[in-house]
């Protein structure tokens, strides 16, 4: 397998992974940015590929218990390594979502945190997705949101990101398993139709549903050579800030 | 029963309602605003009260077939004075959601309006809501939206309002039975969280799910005296304008 090493958090992070199928980018450091996760937390990441999410929270919160389960046995011993070279003791759990081992169904977290692969027949290539494909067959949105349900403590916080087109699935297999949910759409530009959502949830939580207002991940109103990330996202890109849940 | 009579649309329409309980407002204006009505189209409100929505649709768009539907006598017959009064044909029906009579369930319509009704014990005073809470009683959001989905025509398209507390519940009871949903949000002013939304959902509609940027209702940061609508809005709500829905 021909891997790249990529460097996340402004080089904070470095992550090997494939050179091909599915690979961690924005979203997965977006995803660790918006998890609460406080220092000394218990800390796991559903279908956590090479690390890069749950890595990225290591990173910047100190002393988390870090607990990754993924499918595919190539991805679960690069995220293995990846905490290893990074120095971030980390579990990681080779299992189907569908099968978890009695020792990880004995555990509560408190957060959790995944990004559901999202399987577009229409659009996605065998090449580009194969790995996706593959997560994606053993298990549904709703078994994914049911499992992280069970695991989270009381008032523990699911976090996830997705695309804008799977907010009903999201939202319907959320009702009646956690509470106080909340919604943060992320738009490419100003008065640009959001195209992903960070959502954040807790286990026994009575609060109202909210929609925060969308956040800006580009400056400008065209695409411009160079990223042009806003103040905020650049932050959280390259300096590992917090996202601010607002 | 002590009426009102308030004008809407700027003077064109003047609807007479009663002065305590259930008053309709600004939302039966947004809501009639977002109904992709033309001429010529069936159009049925379910709960409609004492027929704001559906007269402010039927003011803006020439010929329409304008059907009510409400389960309170002192309601449905202010609707009909209401109609009659502003030169508006319309039929309305005395009948509970959950059993509509049997003339109106063999007719098929091309848009369906609503407003449900919200209930929210922690806020809601009698006084205030007595007329609310009645209608309530008789149906839950999921009859309402699937009482909705029976009545359209293929492609036809529900239009609905409701605050944004209720998005999950009314995204979920959408599900599967109707498609191409597009959510516009309400914010009462740039930067603030939106506190209602506007939902388009299409009878055998296959397009993606869509989360549009949300719609601002007054200008400026902070309330001042007098009502300082942003210009879209003024133009809704004085001009009878349609809401430009993108």
């Amino acid at each position: 397998m021909t891997v790249t090493e990529d460097d996340f958090l402004g080089g904070r992070l470095r992550i090997t992974q494939p050179a091909m199928g599915f690979r961690a980018g924005v979203d997965a450091v977006l995803l660790a940015a918006a998890c609460p996760a406080t220092s000394g937390a218990r800390v796991l990441e559903l279908g956590c590929g090479v690390g890069t999410a749950l890595l990225c929270v290591g990173t910047r919160v100190p002393a988390l218990h870090l607990t990754g389960v993924e499918v595919q046995p190539e991805y679960a011993d690069l995220a293995r390594q990846n905490a290893a070279a990074n120095g971030l003791p980390a579990t990681i759990v080779t299992a189907d979502l569908a099968a978890l081992p009695a020792d990880l169904r004995q555990m509560q977290f408190d957060c959790v945190l995944m990004n559901p692969p999202y399987y577009d027949r229409a659009r996605s290539t065998a090449a580009d997705d194969a790995g996706r494909d593959r997560a994606l067959a053993g298990a549904r949105m709703e078994d994914w949101i049911a499992t992280a349900a069970r695991r989270l403590a009381p008032r523990g916080q699911l976090t996830l990101i997705q695309r804008i087109t799977s907010l009903p699935e999201v939202l319907a297999a959320t009702q009646g398993k956690l509470g106080s949910i909340s919604i943060l759409p992320l738009a490419a530009r100003t008065g640009r139709t959001p195209e992903l959502f960070l959502m954040r949830a807790t286990k026994g939580g009575r609060a109202d549903f909210r929609l925060l207002a969308a956040r800006i991940m580009h400056s400008g109103a065209h695409h411009t050579q160079g990223a042009d990330y806003t103040d905020e996202i650049e932050g959280v890109l390259r300096r590992g800030d917090a996202l601010d849940w607002r």
